[in-house]
Protein backbone atom coordinates (compact mmCIF):
# COMPACT_ATOMS: atom_id res chain seq x y z
CA UNK A 1 0.00 0.00 0.00
CA UNK A 2 1.90 2.73 -0.88
CA UNK A 3 -0.43 4.56 -2.76
CA UNK A 4 -0.64 7.73 0.36
CA UNK A 5 -3.26 9.75 -2.10
CA UNK A 6 -6.20 8.56 0.29
CA UNK A 7 -8.02 12.17 0.43
CA UNK A 8 -11.08 12.19 3.26
CA UNK A 9 -12.79 13.17 -0.16
CA UNK A 10 -12.18 10.19 -1.50
CA UNK A 11 -12.45 7.85 1.73
CA UNK A 12 -16.25 9.48 1.61
CA UNK A 13 -16.58 8.43 -2.70
CA UNK A 14 -15.25 4.89 -1.61
CA UNK A 15 -17.57 4.44 1.14
CA UNK A 16 -20.78 5.71 -0.82
CA UNK A 17 -20.12 2.93 -3.66
CA UNK A 18 -19.35 0.45 -1.06
CA UNK A 19 -22.88 0.94 0.46
CA UNK A 20 -24.14 0.99 -2.90
CA UNK A 21 -23.27 -2.07 -3.49
CA UNK A 22 -26.70 -3.25 -1.16
CA UNK A 23 -30.28 -3.10 -1.93
CA UNK A 24 -29.98 -2.48 2.12
CA UNK A 25 -28.31 1.00 1.55
CA UNK A 26 -27.51 3.07 4.35
CA UNK A 27 -28.66 2.69 7.69
CA UNK A 28 -30.46 5.04 10.04
CA UNK A 29 -27.76 6.79 11.81
CA UNK A 30 -29.05 5.81 15.18
CA UNK A 31 -28.24 2.16 14.13
CA UNK A 32 -24.82 3.67 12.97
CA UNK A 33 -24.23 5.36 15.97
CA UNK A 34 -24.93 1.91 18.16
CA UNK A 35 -22.11 0.22 15.58
CA UNK A 36 -19.99 3.21 16.23
CA UNK A 37 -20.48 2.94 19.97
CA UNK A 38 -19.74 -0.99 19.74
CA UNK A 39 -16.64 -0.16 17.29
CA UNK A 40 -15.18 1.94 19.56
CA UNK A 41 -15.47 -0.52 22.50
CA UNK A 42 -13.44 -2.82 21.06
CA UNK A 43 -11.13 0.00 20.67
CA UNK A 44 -11.17 0.47 24.01
CA UNK A 45 -10.78 -3.33 25.00
CA UNK A 46 -7.14 -3.08 22.95
CA UNK A 47 -6.26 0.13 23.80
CA UNK A 48 -6.97 -1.19 27.66
CA UNK A 49 -5.17 -4.90 27.32
CA UNK A 50 -1.93 -2.87 25.92
CA UNK A 51 -1.43 0.31 28.10
CA UNK A 52 -4.12 -0.34 30.81
CA UNK A 53 -5.02 -2.79 33.86
CA UNK A 54 -6.89 -5.27 31.53
CA UNK A 55 -4.93 -8.85 31.75
CA UNK A 56 -3.63 -9.67 28.55
CA UNK A 57 -2.13 -12.83 27.17
CA UNK A 58 -0.79 -12.34 23.75
CA UNK A 59 0.02 -8.29 23.21
CA UNK A 60 1.75 -8.87 19.81
CA UNK A 61 -2.16 -10.33 18.41
CA UNK A 62 -3.71 -7.14 20.92
CA UNK A 63 -1.07 -4.90 18.79
CA UNK A 64 -2.75 -6.25 14.81
CA UNK A 65 -6.06 -6.39 16.12
CA UNK A 66 -5.61 -2.48 17.55
CA UNK A 67 -5.12 -0.94 13.77
CA UNK A 68 -8.05 -3.39 12.54
CA UNK A 69 -9.94 -1.31 15.43
CA UNK A 70 -8.78 1.98 13.83
CA UNK A 71 -10.26 0.91 10.46
CA UNK A 72 -13.57 -0.28 11.92
CA UNK A 73 -14.33 3.18 13.82
CA UNK A 74 -13.05 5.21 10.78
CA UNK A 75 -14.88 3.22 8.41
CA UNK A 76 -18.31 3.59 11.00
CA UNK A 77 -17.49 7.65 11.10
CA UNK A 78 -17.26 7.56 7.65
CA UNK A 79 -20.82 5.47 6.84
CA UNK A 80 -22.13 8.09 9.70
CA UNK A 81 -21.39 11.24 8.15
CA UNK A 82 -22.23 10.24 4.29
CA UNK A 83 -25.76 9.10 5.64
CA UNK A 84 -25.79 12.96 7.84
CA UNK A 85 -24.30 14.10 4.99
CA UNK A 86 -21.04 15.75 6.55
CA UNK A 87 -18.04 16.71 4.59
CA UNK A 88 -15.32 15.47 7.32
CA UNK A 89 -11.98 17.24 5.91
CA UNK A 90 -14.48 20.79 6.76
CA UNK A 91 -15.40 19.16 9.44
CA UNK A 92 -11.47 18.31 10.78
CA UNK A 93 -10.78 21.26 9.67
CA UNK A 94 -12.84 23.80 11.43
CA UNK A 95 -12.35 21.73 14.57
CA UNK A 96 -8.32 22.98 14.39
CA UNK A 97 -9.22 26.74 13.95
CA UNK A 98 -11.99 25.81 16.94
CA UNK A 99 -8.43 24.37 19.18
CA UNK A 100 -6.45 26.47 17.32
CA UNK A 101 -8.52 30.15 18.99
CA UNK A 102 -9.70 28.29 22.24
CA UNK A 103 -5.78 26.62 23.77
CA UNK A 104 -3.93 29.80 22.92
CA UNK A 105 -3.23 30.04 26.56
CA UNK A 106 -4.60 26.44 27.89
CA UNK A 107 -1.28 24.79 27.21
CA UNK A 108 2.45 25.46 27.38
CA UNK A 109 4.26 26.46 24.31
CA UNK A 110 7.11 24.46 23.50
CA UNK A 111 8.37 27.57 22.01
CA UNK A 112 9.95 29.00 25.69
CA UNK B 1 -12.34 25.85 1.76
CA UNK B 2 -12.30 24.70 -1.93
CA UNK B 3 -9.24 23.00 -1.12
CA UNK B 4 -10.05 19.18 -1.54
CA UNK B 5 -7.02 17.62 -1.03
CA UNK B 6 -6.53 16.48 2.85
CA UNK B 7 -5.03 12.97 2.87
CA UNK B 8 -4.56 10.96 6.17
CA UNK B 9 -1.41 11.20 6.06
CA UNK B 10 -1.44 15.23 6.06
CA UNK B 11 -4.51 14.87 8.37
CA UNK B 12 -2.07 12.72 11.11
CA UNK B 13 0.92 14.79 9.88
CA UNK B 14 -1.07 18.36 10.90
CA UNK B 15 -2.50 16.84 13.79
CA UNK B 16 1.10 15.93 15.01
CA UNK B 17 2.18 19.81 14.22
CA UNK B 18 -0.35 21.10 16.61
CA UNK B 19 0.72 18.74 19.27
CA UNK B 20 3.59 19.62 19.30
CA UNK B 21 3.16 23.35 19.59
CA UNK B 22 2.23 22.57 23.40
CA UNK B 23 5.03 21.09 25.99
CA UNK B 24 2.46 18.72 27.41
CA UNK B 25 2.43 16.57 24.19
CA UNK B 26 0.16 13.76 23.69
CA UNK B 27 -2.32 12.73 26.46
CA UNK B 28 -1.92 8.80 27.72
CA UNK B 29 -3.83 6.43 25.55
CA UNK B 30 -6.70 5.88 28.30
CA UNK B 31 -7.31 9.58 28.37
CA UNK B 32 -7.56 10.38 24.75
CA UNK B 33 -9.89 7.10 24.71
CA UNK B 34 -11.74 8.72 27.70
CA UNK B 35 -11.76 12.14 25.25
CA UNK B 36 -13.36 9.85 22.32
CA UNK B 37 -15.98 8.29 24.63
CA UNK B 38 -16.66 12.25 25.50
CA UNK B 39 -16.85 13.20 21.80
CA UNK B 40 -19.18 10.84 20.40
CA UNK B 41 -21.10 10.88 23.63
CA UNK B 42 -21.60 14.30 22.15
CA UNK B 43 -22.05 13.21 18.68
CA UNK B 44 -24.97 10.71 20.22
CA UNK B 45 -27.08 13.60 21.75
CA UNK B 46 -27.16 15.52 18.70
CA UNK B 47 -28.00 12.60 16.69
CA UNK B 48 -30.49 11.57 19.29
CA UNK B 49 -32.50 14.69 19.12
CA UNK B 50 -32.51 15.38 15.14
CA UNK B 51 -33.25 11.55 14.31
CA UNK B 52 -34.20 10.11 17.56
CA UNK B 53 -36.59 10.66 20.58
CA UNK B 54 -34.96 13.50 22.56
CA UNK B 55 -36.61 16.51 22.38
CA UNK B 56 -34.94 19.38 20.72
CA UNK B 57 -35.91 23.16 21.22
CA UNK B 58 -33.74 24.45 18.11
CA UNK B 59 -32.94 21.51 15.06
CA UNK B 60 -30.55 23.99 13.01
CA UNK B 61 -28.33 24.43 15.94
CA UNK B 62 -28.05 20.90 16.79
CA UNK B 63 -27.44 20.28 13.24
CA UNK B 64 -24.29 23.06 13.01
CA UNK B 65 -23.48 21.27 16.07
CA UNK B 66 -23.36 18.48 14.45
CA UNK B 67 -20.80 18.97 12.18
CA UNK B 68 -18.63 20.35 15.08
CA UNK B 69 -18.85 17.13 16.98
CA UNK B 70 -17.80 15.11 14.03
CA UNK B 71 -14.81 17.51 13.60
CA UNK B 72 -14.13 16.80 17.67
CA UNK B 73 -14.61 12.85 17.31
CA UNK B 74 -11.78 12.89 13.97
CA UNK B 75 -9.65 15.12 15.44
CA UNK B 76 -9.64 12.54 18.56
CA UNK B 77 -9.09 9.56 16.43
CA UNK B 78 -6.04 11.44 14.59
CA UNK B 79 -4.52 12.04 17.90
CA UNK B 80 -5.27 8.80 19.11
CA UNK B 81 -3.88 6.99 16.28
CA UNK B 82 -0.90 9.37 15.89
CA UNK B 83 0.23 8.55 19.86
CA UNK B 84 -0.58 4.94 18.98
CA UNK B 85 1.51 4.88 15.56
CA UNK B 86 -1.62 3.89 14.02
CA UNK B 87 -1.68 4.62 9.74
CA UNK B 88 -5.36 5.84 9.36
CA UNK B 89 -5.52 5.56 5.49
CA UNK B 90 -3.99 1.75 5.67
CA UNK B 91 -6.53 0.77 8.66
CA UNK B 92 -9.25 2.08 6.62
CA UNK B 93 -7.98 0.31 3.50
CA UNK B 94 -8.01 -2.90 5.37
CA UNK B 95 -11.07 -2.47 6.78
CA UNK B 96 -12.59 -2.07 3.37
CA UNK B 97 -11.30 -5.17 1.80
CA UNK B 98 -12.11 -6.90 5.21
CA UNK B 99 -15.79 -6.05 4.44
CA UNK B 100 -15.13 -6.85 1.12
CA UNK B 101 -14.59 -10.58 1.84
CA UNK B 102 -16.89 -10.79 4.74
CA UNK B 103 -20.05 -9.38 4.07
CA UNK B 104 -20.33 -10.79 -0.11
CA UNK B 105 -23.31 -13.49 1.09
CA UNK B 106 -24.27 -10.90 3.67
CA UNK B 107 -26.70 -8.14 2.20
CA UNK B 108 -28.11 -7.48 -0.86
CA UNK B 109 -26.57 -7.18 -4.02
CA UNK B 110 -28.20 -4.14 -5.69
CA UNK B 111 -27.33 -5.60 -9.27
CA UNK B 112 -29.72 -7.79 -9.22
CA UNK C 1 -33.21 -16.28 42.52
CA UNK C 2 -36.40 -15.38 44.41
CA UNK C 3 -34.55 -13.49 46.90
CA UNK C 4 -35.41 -9.88 45.78
CA UNK C 5 -34.08 -7.65 48.18
CA UNK C 6 -30.57 -6.82 46.84
CA UNK C 7 -30.01 -3.18 47.45
CA UNK C 8 -27.35 -1.08 46.02
CA UNK C 9 -25.46 -0.77 48.91
CA UNK C 10 -25.00 -4.59 49.63
CA UNK C 11 -24.56 -4.60 45.45
CA UNK C 12 -21.40 -2.12 46.01
CA UNK C 13 -20.39 -4.67 49.29
CA UNK C 14 -20.30 -7.93 47.45
CA UNK C 15 -18.53 -6.23 44.39
CA UNK C 16 -15.73 -4.78 46.98
CA UNK C 17 -15.29 -7.81 48.31
CA UNK C 18 -15.61 -9.81 45.07
CA UNK C 19 -12.52 -7.52 44.27
CA UNK C 20 -10.94 -7.83 47.23
CA UNK C 21 -10.33 -11.44 46.62
CA UNK C 22 -7.48 -10.97 43.95
CA UNK C 23 -3.89 -8.90 45.11
CA UNK C 24 -4.45 -6.63 41.86
CA UNK C 25 -7.40 -4.83 43.36
CA UNK C 26 -9.40 -1.94 41.78
CA UNK C 27 -8.05 -0.80 38.24
CA UNK C 28 -7.77 2.54 37.82
CA UNK C 29 -10.52 4.94 36.71
CA UNK C 30 -9.02 5.23 33.13
CA UNK C 31 -8.88 1.64 33.27
CA UNK C 32 -12.19 0.59 34.77
CA UNK C 33 -13.80 3.55 32.18
CA UNK C 34 -12.43 1.88 28.95
CA UNK C 35 -14.33 -1.38 30.38
CA UNK C 36 -17.29 0.75 30.56
CA UNK C 37 -17.10 1.68 27.41
CA UNK C 38 -15.89 -1.94 25.96
CA UNK C 39 -19.30 -3.43 28.11
CA UNK C 40 -21.53 -0.29 26.23
CA UNK C 41 -20.39 -1.55 23.32
CA UNK C 42 -21.09 -4.77 23.46
CA UNK C 43 -25.16 -3.82 24.85
CA UNK C 44 -24.78 -1.62 21.47
CA UNK C 45 -24.41 -4.46 19.31
CA UNK C 46 -26.92 -6.77 20.40
CA UNK C 47 -29.11 -3.75 21.03
CA UNK C 48 -28.78 -2.82 16.90
CA UNK C 49 -29.56 -6.59 16.28
CA UNK C 50 -32.73 -6.84 18.01
CA UNK C 51 -34.32 -3.16 17.53
CA UNK C 52 -32.12 -1.93 14.51
CA UNK C 53 -30.74 -2.20 11.12
CA UNK C 54 -27.73 -5.05 12.09
CA UNK C 55 -28.57 -8.00 10.87
CA UNK C 56 -28.80 -11.09 13.74
CA UNK C 57 -28.78 -14.71 13.09
CA UNK C 58 -30.05 -15.47 15.19
CA UNK C 59 -32.71 -13.48 17.69
CA UNK C 60 -32.79 -15.75 20.61
CA UNK C 61 -29.13 -16.06 20.94
CA UNK C 62 -28.56 -12.23 21.04
CA UNK C 63 -31.70 -11.99 23.50
CA UNK C 64 -29.99 -13.89 25.99
CA UNK C 65 -26.64 -11.90 25.36
CA UNK C 66 -28.62 -9.08 25.77
CA UNK C 67 -29.31 -9.49 29.38
CA UNK C 68 -25.64 -10.72 29.61
CA UNK C 69 -24.18 -7.55 28.93
CA UNK C 70 -26.80 -5.77 31.45
CA UNK C 71 -25.30 -7.46 34.08
CA UNK C 72 -21.62 -6.78 33.04
CA UNK C 73 -22.40 -2.71 32.20
CA UNK C 74 -23.87 -2.80 35.58
CA UNK C 75 -20.84 -5.02 37.22
CA UNK C 76 -18.51 -1.90 35.95
CA UNK C 77 -20.46 0.95 36.88
CA UNK C 78 -20.16 -0.81 40.44
CA UNK C 79 -16.83 -1.22 39.89
CA UNK C 80 -16.18 2.22 39.14
CA UNK C 81 -18.23 3.88 41.66
CA UNK C 82 -16.63 1.97 44.26
CA UNK C 83 -12.82 2.88 43.51
CA UNK C 84 -14.69 6.71 43.18
CA UNK C 85 -16.34 6.54 46.44
CA UNK C 86 -19.39 7.15 44.49
CA UNK C 87 -22.82 6.06 46.57
CA UNK C 88 -25.04 5.11 43.92
CA UNK C 89 -28.71 5.16 45.68
CA UNK C 90 -27.55 8.09 46.39
CA UNK C 91 -26.84 9.31 42.79
CA UNK C 92 -29.45 7.60 41.45
CA UNK C 93 -32.24 9.29 43.85
CA UNK C 94 -30.54 13.14 43.27
CA UNK C 95 -30.88 11.80 39.35
CA UNK C 96 -34.51 11.63 39.89
CA UNK C 97 -35.17 14.51 42.16
CA UNK C 98 -33.10 16.90 39.21
CA UNK C 99 -35.42 15.68 36.49
CA UNK C 100 -38.45 15.66 38.90
CA UNK C 101 -37.65 19.88 38.81
CA UNK C 102 -36.00 20.06 35.17
CA UNK C 103 -38.91 18.03 33.11
CA UNK C 104 -41.87 19.39 34.81
CA UNK C 105 -42.68 21.05 31.64
CA UNK C 106 -40.44 19.10 29.19
CA UNK C 107 -42.98 16.12 28.40
CA UNK C 108 -46.46 16.06 28.19
CA UNK C 109 -48.18 15.07 31.32
CA UNK C 110 -50.16 11.67 31.16
CA UNK C 111 -53.06 13.02 34.21
CA UNK C 112 -54.37 15.36 31.17
CA UNK D 1 -30.80 10.13 52.81
CA UNK D 2 -30.33 7.68 55.36
CA UNK D 3 -32.94 5.02 54.13
CA UNK D 4 -30.59 2.31 52.94
CA UNK D 5 -32.94 0.22 51.55
CA UNK D 6 -33.27 0.72 48.02
CA UNK D 7 -33.33 -2.58 45.59
CA UNK D 8 -32.78 -2.84 42.11
CA UNK D 9 -36.40 -3.92 41.94
CA UNK D 10 -37.91 -0.88 43.61
CA UNK D 11 -35.41 0.97 41.24
CA UNK D 12 -36.88 -0.36 38.31
CA UNK D 13 -40.32 0.31 39.50
CA UNK D 14 -39.58 3.97 40.87
CA UNK D 15 -38.44 4.75 37.00
CA UNK D 16 -41.61 2.92 35.53
CA UNK D 17 -43.54 5.21 37.55
CA UNK D 18 -41.12 8.29 37.03
CA UNK D 19 -41.77 7.66 32.84
CA UNK D 20 -45.26 6.83 33.27
CA UNK D 21 -46.00 10.28 33.95
CA UNK D 22 -45.52 11.54 30.69
CA UNK D 23 -47.50 10.98 27.24
CA UNK D 24 -44.29 10.33 25.83
CA UNK D 25 -43.62 6.81 27.75
CA UNK D 26 -40.22 5.24 26.85
CA UNK D 27 -38.25 6.20 24.15
CA UNK D 28 -37.14 3.42 21.73
CA UNK D 29 -34.09 1.66 22.80
CA UNK D 30 -31.56 2.87 20.00
CA UNK D 31 -32.72 6.82 21.06
CA UNK D 32 -31.86 5.23 25.20
CA UNK D 33 -28.67 3.51 23.98
CA UNK D 34 -27.96 6.81 22.01
CA UNK D 35 -28.48 8.80 25.50
CA UNK D 36 -26.57 6.22 27.61
CA UNK D 37 -23.63 6.88 25.14
CA UNK D 38 -24.11 10.46 25.95
CA UNK D 39 -24.28 9.77 29.80
CA UNK D 40 -21.14 7.70 29.65
CA UNK D 41 -19.16 10.42 27.80
CA UNK D 42 -19.97 12.72 30.08
CA UNK D 43 -18.86 10.68 32.95
CA UNK D 44 -15.36 9.99 30.75
CA UNK D 45 -14.98 13.70 30.87
CA UNK D 46 -15.52 14.07 34.65
CA UNK D 47 -12.95 10.68 34.95
CA UNK D 48 -10.72 12.55 32.90
CA UNK D 49 -9.89 15.60 34.65
CA UNK D 50 -10.07 13.96 38.05
CA UNK D 51 -7.55 11.47 37.23
CA UNK D 52 -6.52 11.44 33.66
CA UNK D 53 -4.98 14.39 31.67
CA UNK D 54 -7.65 16.80 30.82
CA UNK D 55 -6.83 20.08 32.35
CA UNK D 56 -9.39 20.76 34.99
CA UNK D 57 -9.90 23.99 36.63
CA UNK D 58 -12.21 23.58 39.36
CA UNK D 59 -11.53 19.82 40.87
CA UNK D 60 -14.02 20.07 44.06
CA UNK D 61 -16.92 21.05 41.28
CA UNK D 62 -15.42 18.23 38.59
CA UNK D 63 -15.96 15.79 41.51
CA UNK D 64 -19.66 17.07 42.63
CA UNK D 65 -20.49 16.39 38.70
CA UNK D 66 -19.04 13.08 38.65
CA UNK D 67 -21.47 11.92 41.21
CA UNK D 68 -24.04 13.59 39.10
CA UNK D 69 -22.95 11.68 35.91
CA UNK D 70 -22.90 8.43 37.94
CA UNK D 71 -26.81 9.19 38.43
CA UNK D 72 -27.55 9.97 35.30
CA UNK D 73 -25.74 6.81 33.60
CA UNK D 74 -27.33 4.67 35.76
CA UNK D 75 -30.96 6.34 35.34
CA UNK D 76 -30.29 5.20 31.88
CA UNK D 77 -29.50 1.71 32.56
CA UNK D 78 -32.54 1.34 34.28
CA UNK D 79 -34.53 3.31 31.67
CA UNK D 80 -32.65 1.19 29.28
CA UNK D 81 -33.25 -2.49 30.97
CA UNK D 82 -37.02 -1.51 31.37
CA UNK D 83 -37.56 -0.89 28.06
CA UNK D 84 -36.16 -3.86 26.82
CA UNK D 85 -37.98 -6.09 29.91
CA UNK D 86 -34.37 -6.99 32.01
CA UNK D 87 -34.19 -7.79 35.63
CA UNK D 88 -30.82 -5.78 36.89
CA UNK D 89 -30.50 -7.32 40.16
CA UNK D 90 -30.40 -11.33 37.75
CA UNK D 91 -28.28 -9.67 35.83
CA UNK D 92 -26.01 -8.61 38.11
CA UNK D 93 -26.10 -11.52 40.03
CA UNK D 94 -25.38 -13.95 36.90
CA UNK D 95 -22.70 -11.86 36.05
CA UNK D 96 -20.77 -12.36 39.17
CA UNK D 97 -21.21 -15.49 39.29
CA UNK D 98 -19.75 -16.32 35.67
CA UNK D 99 -16.89 -13.70 36.72
CA UNK D 100 -16.67 -15.81 39.73
CA UNK D 101 -16.03 -19.20 37.43
CA UNK D 102 -14.13 -17.69 34.98
CA UNK D 103 -11.71 -15.52 37.07
CA UNK D 104 -10.85 -17.99 39.21
CA UNK D 105 -7.71 -18.79 37.67
CA UNK D 106 -7.17 -15.23 36.02
CA UNK D 107 -5.85 -13.08 38.93
CA UNK D 108 -4.15 -13.65 41.95
CA UNK D 109 -5.69 -14.80 45.11
CA UNK D 110 -5.43 -12.61 47.33
CA UNK D 111 -5.12 -15.46 50.16
CA UNK D 112 -1.48 -16.56 50.16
Amino acid sequence: MTDRNWTFERAQRVVDDWIGQWDEGYWSPLSNLARLTEEVGELARRINELTGDKPCDDPPASRRKLADEFGDVLFTVVVLANSLEIDLQDALREAIAKYDARDADRFTSSDN
